[in-house]
């Protein structure tokens, strides 16, 4: 039943100090929904505000979706248009990074979209793990999870301190950058750490001084464009690599 | 001087109706202002919170930055958070679409930072002209211009009735799909029009009966993502398109 203590929790789950207390977050809409259902995540509570929905929101976990006015769902939503949908779920424990793998490093990524959009392209190439500093924004902030579009139930985001990680990782450590090799010529090795830095700033001293390599994005001759956005310039580095490698069908 | 009757003018071309009618539209922050500066676009207004700036603002055109109250910024920005500087701008008119290049047509895409994103993205790839659905986004919106970040002082944005256009475009017609031929083995013709489709529909019924041929970005094996994001997939084909004629220095 959706009690006071209940719809106070959700409000604070607009904050990532509640969402670390509690180790929940919350997800809105239908297709986010069902793509927590589907993954190895937890569903704690959930609420819809059309009960044509409940039959298909039924888990193995065995939560039954439970109808509430849109009012309630008003109050609890943390967007201004809220969705049919709104469920919580707990956090997964982040996983160990592997040791074969190519891993992308965050380096204080801001916009939430953006690192929703890059949760969601990193996916789609096939890469599971993101190493995150500790400015990135929260993988569990409502924006992120919703322009994750599903992908926030599939990758591992770890946050740590990234130049200790990153050493750690012992593998080639790869920077987007203004002035690197072209990613047209770029030879991929078969693991190793792509860094994309802040959408203002870029990579971060401490971290650009231990790259072993700086690849660009090309421009156009002419083009007048001073720099892409922090989620284009993943994909297409990701696109890159991941073509390279022959990871796509 | 700032008159009330600005402040009103100002306040309107938050809305398509209004920036249509008066022929003008808002661009907030330096760099953007800047970029407007250096472009054939005429500005007809600026005003500033920090008057330091105004120096660096004087342009050509003699139109000299003008010193306001925060609270008057406050008033007249179309962003919760205000920058420093605030110009209004004519909007160009749209030019001729060349015979001879690449185009990409935009079927209804909405999201004002895609549209943004994708306008700053074909810009850096040496795209410099965008054929709108008229229901796409108005290219002046101010996230739209925002997200640019200065593109919007170079692009050809052309609104038009898509299939009309298109046909009376007389070229190939490719269309980003989930069914087509990989991005990898596309091979690019000297002349084009690149169809993006709308974020949640894909390309329309209409459009996707005319096209010529269909090209898909390649998932990695075993990916459960669905879709990419529009800004996204359009970057991703921009790029091959403009690496495979040589475009890129």
């Amino acid at each position: 039943m959706l009690t006071r203590a209940i719809v106070k929790q959700i409000q604070q789950l607009k904050h990532k100090r509640y969402r670390d207390e509690q180790g929940l977050f919350c997800v809105e809409g239908v297709k986010s929904i069902h793509e927590g259902l589907k993954s190895e995540i937890k569903l704690k509570h959930c609420f819809v505000t059309d009960e044509s929905l409940i039959k298909s929101l039924k888990n193995a976990q065995g939560i039954i979706a439970e109808p509430i006015s849109a009012a309630d769902m008003k109050k609890m939503s943390h967007f201004s248009t809220p969705s049919a949908v709104l469920g919580i779920f707990e956090k997964p424990k982040p996983k160990p990074l592997p040791e074969n793998e190519w891993i992308i490093a965050l380096d204080d990524i801001q916009d939430p979209g953006n690192m929703g959009t890059l949760m969601r392209t990193l996916d789609w190439f096939g890469f599971k793990h993101v190493l995150c500093s500790l400015h990135t924004v929260d993988c569990y902030n409502e924006k992120v999870v919703q322009s994750s579009m599903g992908s926030f139930a599939r990758m591992n985001c770890v946050y740590d301190n990234l130049s200790v990680a990153l050493k750690r990782l012992n593998r080639p450590i790869v920077g987007a950058d203004l002035n690197g090799v072209s990613i047209e010529h770029f030879e991929v090795e078969t693991k190793g750490v792509l860094v994309l830095g802040n959408e203002g700033h870029g990579i971060s001293d401490q971290i650009a001084s231990i790259l072993t390599q700086r690849i660009t994005i090309p421009r156009a001759k002419g083009s007048e464009v001073e720099s892409l956005n922090a989620a284009v310039s993943g994909a297409l580095i990701a696109y890159t690599i991941s073509s390279r490698l022959g990871f796509l069908r």
